[in-house]
């Protein structure tokens, strides 16, 4: 199952988007830029509060579902959609947009929310996009990262210590080598059409990305 | 002093510019976009590969400083410019623009420098801006952070596992909390025209934002 999750980020830095999808969830503002792109809108999520009467009357009147999160003070509106998503779900692959090119807390909450317990174990099924950068996570082990046609470099950021980190198939290679501390591996490049990539311990984020 | 960092992100991004730096430094396609801005350009970093002929050539004919990175391979050319400046003035305050609104992996690069051994006791004079988020950084202690006049929230980044951490004087507070991995606290708000925070272990990212 392929789920849209759109954030409330700009819309003018969402990527192009694949054809369809079997669920389509915004949160807050994110649920009126889906409406106003004429995507459909299964599952409203937020408090809606950024919204004037007519913006939040066009969400309502067709939405399929609304779950609201003014009660809700120790989750953030995604945290909340994604934990509904994957309760409902748990096999779900995620695409969010809208979760960049805007407030740099917010990109840092959606960023890291695959570091918490209880997101961890489904990070690899999710994967941040926007127009120029497409954000996909790692849990250890070993990997073979597919180029994206429209994408040049590659990066490896080490959202944690990452043990034994090995690069291969790609311009810049490593050797198990011991990072201590979040480091982003920037400017790789694809030599083919995938590139491989193993650790033992840790969470990697891989960022395939073009030039503007 | 005051040093301003340009680096090579989209110029659109960057902050209202105070009027006066004591040292201008541009990376790569950022010097062009100081020399575009009318601005002076005291040092150039970068291996230019991103410039045409007469971009180079506009570069070249005003710079004070060149320092070419071709030769460089353990570096980016960020670090080889804020090691450049950090050496001759290690007491100066570093304004970076042109990190934000690109490439995630550069933005993530530049984010993470403060965590390197050899950056990490200046990170407290080095602050990135753009034109919604001003991002600086503090080590272990009690600070004060003051408001922005033209920013509306306040957020706590923990880059690494964050002991103690005590937030007060913002609309939410915490008490000695354990932050065992990265965790963005968005979203906070000023209630005065400052904030206080502590901890005693770990590094934290305060972010100012507003909306675009």
């Amino acid at each position: 199952m392929n789920v849209l999750l759109a954030a409330g980020g700009p819309v003018s830095k969402w990527p192009n988007l694949k054809d369809h999808y079997d669920l389509y969830v915004g949160i807050d503002r994110g649920a009126f830029f889906l409406k106003q792109k004429g995507l459909p809108l299964n599952i409203a999520i937020g408090d809606f509060d950024s919204l004037n009467t007519q913006e939040r009357a066009n969400i309502f009147k067709s939405v399929e579902k609304t779950v609201t999160s003014s009660a809700e003070k120790d989750n953030t509106d995604t945290q909340l959609a994604l934990e509904f998503i994957l309760k409902e779900h748990p096999e779900a692959k995620i695409t969010m947009v809208g979760s960049t090119g805007g407030r740099i807390d917010h990109f840092l909450a959606n960023f890291w929310m695959v570091l918490e317990p209880r997101f961890c174990k489904y990070s690899q099924n999710i994967c941040l996009q926007d127009n120029q950068n497409s954000i996909s996570f790692l849990l250890p082990g070993e990997h073979t990262v597919i180029k994206e046609e429209d994408k040049r470099y590659l990066a490896y950021c080490c959202l944690t210590p990452v043990a034994d980190l090995t690069l291969a198939k790609s311009k810049y290679t490593l050797n198990k080598q011991q990072v201590l501390y979040p480091t982003s591996y920037a400017s790789n490049e694809f030599i083919s059409d995938y590139a491989e990539v193993s650790f033992s311990k840790g969470i990697i984020a891989v960022i395939q990305s073009k030039d503007s």
